[in-house]
């Protein structure tokens, strides 16, 4: 009896928690898509304060006596059941909270944020030596941050772990550099493959916006987008946010020139499908979340890329696409439109890579994070550093830092060991992929007919419905049988390249 | 230096409770305007939430202790201080949350959620008996609320203070008396002077829902709408909302049938207005809002009414109504139109009711309030009981309880006390719009012209830039000088009803 009550208590905690860390979610979604321009400096305080409270709620010393008091209960039921997991992955979260200073997390919200403006003003200037004192600020706090966790193998593991959670650096770093040796050969031979021409020149023309909107919501209710649950509203920087499983929020944008919506759609898709199926018995717990970084991108990428880039994805939305713009895309056929989607070429901006060069430019931010953590790199050498590094992983020269250094916006706000998990997010992807196909023998005559029931049921199954409660090594163990591991992804890169030859 | 120490926290906890309010409104407005239908039961929850973390903060022992150190200082620097109006205001705030236990507080809160469930149910099938035993309920709480407030004059006095901070039944009752005796030869004289034809029946047609908005957009940017700091969204039943002074957020719903869209926006402008003009300086504190219901409703009702449905006022917008609206309106005579809207006749639905008769709803509300609060009138009885008065006031005949008792949701939701302040906010904007009409002699000419500067600066020099930071008694005095009064209000209905006689 005793147990239960603080079990329950406990429980209604973890709730409050929840509903406002879901609520501060919904106020930044509102921001980014609806908050009139001048709401913003009251918004950020509002923003602020319930940061606050719930730094307070979390460190709560009640807290850790229920979580002492129930390490008996804990154990005496199945450590898969809820109120195993949630007591597991609530100490997580409590022991990490109680880690770092209040202080020392006001400190950063505040210095992140003016730093995060300061970015703004640097990149529409080009100017990296504006943004450096604040860049500066950053990494010293970051640093300071690092030092709450002395039970790591390296100082990037304490960064690394607000993402990945429970990943060392070490093993991203393995996984990453075999990513790396396989991936440099087949962008050299895709460069060498590509015609030259980069698809908005091959297929010029205006793709009204109205049409766009029109074939998003047609190909993402495939998916199991369905307005009971879901929107989708215009933003400058597409994300994904929710307010529980049935509350699910994309965002896009349309650009005339070009589909770019389509996989942007997609890609926010495959978050929201992650969320949306998560198992409603998690709901209004710390469980009700995608379990990592790089499991929701393995999500989003794989309804972007393994699917949405595919040769059978297009067989089955081409015809449909065509009748929607018949101006720029009347005499394409579906093997051009599909090469032209998967072309790889390298070029200065991450967010506007392929697929296959994306990787190298996470792999630079990946390296360059750890130099400047472990002060192998001087800040102020940042855009030298960086320029020489392009220029050897891509072999593009870089114009200018806005075009270089300054083009992310993760640095300025702290988010130092989010990038790596973007390309963890692809390797992830791969693997999941290729489990899938094998229980799925006939997956890609599904995709060719526009039948994504299977698939989601099966992502549904092993991944989506467990939310946070298996660690991510575990919930990937659970879905593939195995550990990360580059090669699926690679094996995948190599069979998409080996189509995209031009014919004729 | 103390003094100033503690000043400053009191100060930061006040905005800590008014941005988490802020927070709540911003919830409710986007659970009303945008949240997916299956998000609403995980959006119950969380508006739970928030609302037990602001009372939590709200009644904490730390803040009592800051205003009895505060004392001294209050009493050292001007009363009309930002700093001592924020005392005194948070203080009576204070003092009043921790009148009523938190048991109570969240047994209500729990109670009338579910018991609008049930009104909705119930006014669907139009079944009072199945809504009866949660309006018990619902009206036991609240006398168990009153019951926290031994020191009024009369129970309803602790009802109405949720809604009019400070006014008394007994001065409500005067006024609402005064009005009932003033209005109901004015609505027989109408009843006879009128047509006999609803404005619908008069101009039946198609109003586009896009010319409707544009022309809504258009007039209430004369008002002082402007994209920077507000934004207008489609809902079931219009309000108006706020995420800080510069981030306003009207809503409306537009009818194809007729243009009653253009009514009810000019209303939540009215609204919005009000609130946009609250000193900047007042920003995340507890003064940062209207001073009372009736205050608001005066600025709604200004907008709606006395501006919006004045001769000057169709003579300027009338042309580019015509012009959106062609097929019902091309020969229809500005001084027709401006009687259709005018048209005074006895219905049976509160929200649909003409300027003059939707005062007897409201006086009807109120008596039956004071009549269910000192067990004048049993739960039972309520059908049978609003359908004679309904009769004897309006003389209209109640076919069912869904167009009778069950058509508001206030009661359902515990809102009683709200309803008097409807029509105290007509007597208040007649009172201000008199005192305004002197200072701004051609204000009507100006209306004629499109221009409603003079207008506006004038309220917000008078009402709005003062927030709560005077009682609403104090707030009235000011900007006319005297008290509540229904003469002026009175003094304009005459008037508009002597212009409505038919020509020809």
């Amino acid at each position: 009896v005793n147990e239960s009550t603080a079990f329950n208590e406990l429980r209604e905690r973890l709730a409050e928690i929840t509903d406002l860390a879901t609520i501060g979610e919904l106020l930044g979604w509102d921001q980014q898509t609806h908050m009139p321009p001048r709401g913003s400096a009251v918004r950020a305080e509002q923003m602020a304060t319930i940061g606050k409270v719930i730094h307070d709620l979390q460190i709560d010393d009640e807290l850790g006596r229920l979580f002492d008091e129930l390490r008996t209960y804990e154990e005496s039921v199945d450590s898969d059941s809820l109120e195993a997991s949630l007591i597991r992955v609530g100490r997580r979260d409590y022991e990490k909270a109680r880690r770092v200073p209040s202080e020392l997390e006001e400190e950063l919200a505040r210095t992140c944020s003016i730093s995060e403006h300061a970015w703004v003003d640097a990149r529409a200037r080009s100017d990296f030596y504006s943004f450096l004192p604040h860049l500066e600020k950053v990494v010293e706090l970051k640093k300071r941050y690092v030092d709450c966790f002395p039970d790591v193998d390296e100082p990037y593991d304490a960064l690394l772990d607000d993402f990945e959670p429970g990943m060392r650096t070490a093993e991203a770093r393995a996984a990453l550099e075999q990513l790396k040796e396989g991936v440099v050969p087949i962008v050299a031979r895709a460069a060498e493959a590509n015609a030259g021409d980069d698809y908005r020149a091959r297929y010029p023309g205006v793709y009204p916006v109205d049409s766009q909107r029109l074939l998003v919501e047609e190909i993402i209710t495939t998916f199991g987008y369905d307005p009971e649950s879901w929107r989708i509203d215009l933003t400058a920087h597409p994300f994904a946010a929710r307010g529980g499983t049935q509350d699910i929020r994309l965002t896009t944008r349309f650009h005339v020139e070009d589909l770019s919506s389509v996989f942007s759609t997609m890609h926010e898709c495959g978050h929201g499908l992650y969320e949306h199926g998560i198992d409603p018995a998690l709901e209004r717990t710390p469980l009700c979340n995608g379990v990592s970084m790089s499991l929701h991108e393995s999500q989003s990428r794989m309804f972007e890329n393994v699917i949405g880039r595919s040769l059978p994805f297009w067989q089955h939305f081409f015809p449909r696409t065509k009748e929607l713009f018949p101006e720029p895309l009347a005499n394409v056929q579906v093997e051009d439109f599909y090469r032209a989607v998967n072309e790889v070429r390298p070029s200065l901006i991450r967010i506007e890579a392929d697929e296959v060069t994306y990787n190298l430019h996470i792999i630079l931010r990946f390296e360059l994070e750890q130099d400047i953590l472990e002060g192998r790199v001087a800040l102020r050498d940042l855009p030298e550093i960086w320029n020489e590094r392009m220029k050897s992983y891509l072999g593009v020269d870089v114009p200018d830092d806005a075009h270089g250094v300054l083009q992310d916006v993760h640095w300025s706000g702290g988010g130092f060991g989010y990038f790596p998990t973007y390309s963890l997010g692809n390797l992830v992807a791969a693997q999941l992929w290729e489990r899938l196909a094998g229980d799925i023998p006939d997956v890609n005559d599904q995709i060719a007919a526009g039948e994504f029931r299977a698939i989601t049921d099966w992502l549904r199954e092993h991944v989506w419905r467990h939310g946070r409660k298996y660690t991510p090594v575990e919930t990937l163990r659970r879905a593939v049988g195995g550990s990360l591991d580059a090669k699926p992804y690679l094996r995948y890169l190599e069979a998409k390249v080996a189509t995209l030859a031009p014919t004729g």
